[in-house]
């Protein structure tokens, strides 16, 4: 084992400073009071559940798990992502009652990293559950939710883009069947390889039409008019209920007047196994990735209770980069005082306080360099010996 | 391995459920916001850090660490505290200059327990550290922060017991020396094991005098006048300096009106090995463990930088539970509604929601069991059908 520098943290592990703090702790608290007025309740699960419930039911791929093992030999796992806990909890605990539940959560997520400089291995998620309500408003509200939540953060400019697992789905089915080819193209659709995507399709052995048919689902971007000419290409009746739902979906974005930030796509697929239905993901700014994403999904099931459920999450760090380094204003005051003064330094910070303004209490001697201490706030007084000095 | 049942947690492990969820966020907003108004400026460390770096520098016992080994080879461990990952980031990052530095943190620490039903093994710790101020200042200020956090917490009745780890070490150094017997000691008091301490010292080998002295320790708990009592059986100057600087701290505690709060037990002596000073315990209501504690520690320098330091650690669960189970007034209204008013409907809960007030959007058609999800709310209003129904 090589010898760690004292001040080493794990791959991928970070130290939030305070000003970064500050600015994840006011975007996370407008998100969630957001969620709040909505009426969805914050629910807590443990950082560590068995590989063998959560773990294996999560959809993330198993080297990105940080695994180990407790005194009885059970593998334990550091959740990689909030859904499927909160899939464990609704199981177990809410559905006892067959009735619509709305969960929200603000939690850290653990995924190991391969190389230094790479990604983060732990990093927030904000984000909710709508689960047992299998109604297109209950999608449709998941989707203005976030929508209202990055208003609300601060954020002007973003575009949700909604895609629907069946499309995709059966129109390979249709046209592949299910082979070796359509897990080949679902792939370059996931990496968002769009030569990779057409390289393929050029490359097997199909009639012209069914390339073009395959071809065209890449130019299924943009407005309301992308779900017309999408179902002219799609032939059966699960595909075109796709679409049909996703007309829908329009009329509900419609009703909340959120038009604006809605976009069509139906290349979008996910890694996420247990998707079945509408699913979305942001773009926001120059972010390379999406900021945040959601979806329909089943994995309530595999917890033993028939329902689904639509969510989101938003990934803070990602947010935070779209919303751009505004630097905080500096509003702290500094009472400084000497032991004959004391008293009347605390009553004047106290009274203060109670105003709300933010006021350190300094004992002047306990400062060693007053030049330097003094440039960190924004308006310093002194109460030092006999009588005032400013 | 035996077969787990799908919704089983690792050991130590819940869930936080709406209702304490809500609780929880309440108390830790409320001193969070104190915290920030005495200057306090809040930082996040990684749940993961290294063993040989943080995991060693703890003073947490090895058998409640959670250890995992990374790909290279390296032990990591979920943080035990907060304390040593903060003394990190402060000699890594912060204290380039030299002066005072005011840090807060909210953040989950995680213990591995031995037994079911026993303690959780992974909870909330809300608390500060003022770094880089030796003045008797720095630790009154810490003191009365915790007093101010708890009453803006809405904790009425409570105790601060301080002491300091200076007068048991040397009373014991003069009477006992270094040895064993000052172990054995140290070790029941710690335990608050006081009839071993008795039997204990009654075994010893020593004069009459100074059996009555190490007796005499026990009965060091009250208000101010247990100072000069300390003073009258201390000998060595280490030992006085303890009891003056507490003398001054009483002084700074009283400057501040928070008298009432604080008393003085010189028994109080900590399995963290790194205080060097003032120490303390806070109590309340009927909770058989401390709720908080903290006092002066010379951690810092095990990471290069030569800084003291005081802080305290709030544990949130023991918290809630001296708090105690007031039901929190459901606020919550719901508005259903039809496809037909869908639009209606959605207009009406923006309003309600900039007023911010809670309302839940139901499409009425995604409710199964329409008797038990009313059942959930304060209020409701029904948007269904061609017109206006309550």
């Amino acid at each position: 084992m090589s010898r760690l520098f004292m001040f080493e943290k794990p791959l991928g592990m970070r130290d939030t400073l305070p000003e970064l703090y500050e600015k994840k702790d006011r975007v996370r608290s407008n998100i969630a009071e957001t969620m709040k007025l909505w009426g969805y309740q914050f629910i807590e699960t443990p950082a560590l559940e068995y590989f063998e419930t959560v773990g294996e039911a999560s959809a993330i791929d198993d080297a990105q798990l940080f695994k180990l093992l407790d005194k009885e030999g059970h593998t334990l796992v550091l959740r990689p992502e909030m859904t499927t806990p909160i899939a464990r909890v609704a199981a177990s605990k809410l559905l006892k009652e067959d009735i619509p539940i709305r969960l929200a959560y603000s939690a850290n997520v653990f995924r190991a990293q391969e190389r230094e400089g790479g990604r983060p291995a732990e990093f927030e998620q904000i984000g909710v559950e709508y689960i047992n309500d299998s109604t297109i408003s209950c999608d449709g509200e998941v989707i203005a939710l976030l929508i209202s939540s990055l208003k609300k953060a601060g954020l002007d400019e973003f575009q949700v883009s909604v895609g629907h697992v069946g499309f995709a789905q059966e129109l390979f089915m249709q046209i592949l069947g299910t082979n070796g080819r359509t897990t080949t193209l679902r792939k370059f659709l996931y990496e968002k390889n769009y030569v990779g995507y057409r390289e393929s399709v050029q490359s097997f052995d199909l009639s012209m039409i069914d390339k073009q048919r395959l071809l065209k689902l890449l130019q299924l971007r943009g407005g309301e008019e992308v779900l017309s000419k999408a179902l002219s290409i799609i032939e059966n009746d699960k595909g075109k209920q796709a679409i049909l739902e996703l007309q829908e979906l329009w009329r509900v974005i419609k009703d909340y007047g959120f038009e604006e930030y809605v976009k069509f796509d139906l290349s979008i697929v996910s890694h996420m196994s247990y998707y079945t239905g509408i699913l979305f993901e942001v773009y926001a700014g120059n972010v390379g990735f999406p900021i945040g994403n959601g979806g329909r999904y089943s994995l309530i099931e595999k917890f033993g209770k028939k329902a689904t459920a639509t969510g989101f999450a938003l990934r803070l760090d990602r947010l935070l980069e779209a919303l751009g380094g505004k630097t905080l204003e500096n509003e702290m005051h500094c009472i400084f005082f000497s032991q004959e003064r004391r008293k009347e330094a605390f009553g004047l910070a106290q009274q203060f306080h109670s105003e709300g303004k933010k006021v350190v209490l300094q004992d002047i001697t306990g400062v060693k360099d007053l030049d330097k201490f003094t440039k960190k706030f924004a308006g310093t007084t002194f109460l030092i010996g006999g009588r005032d000095s400013e």
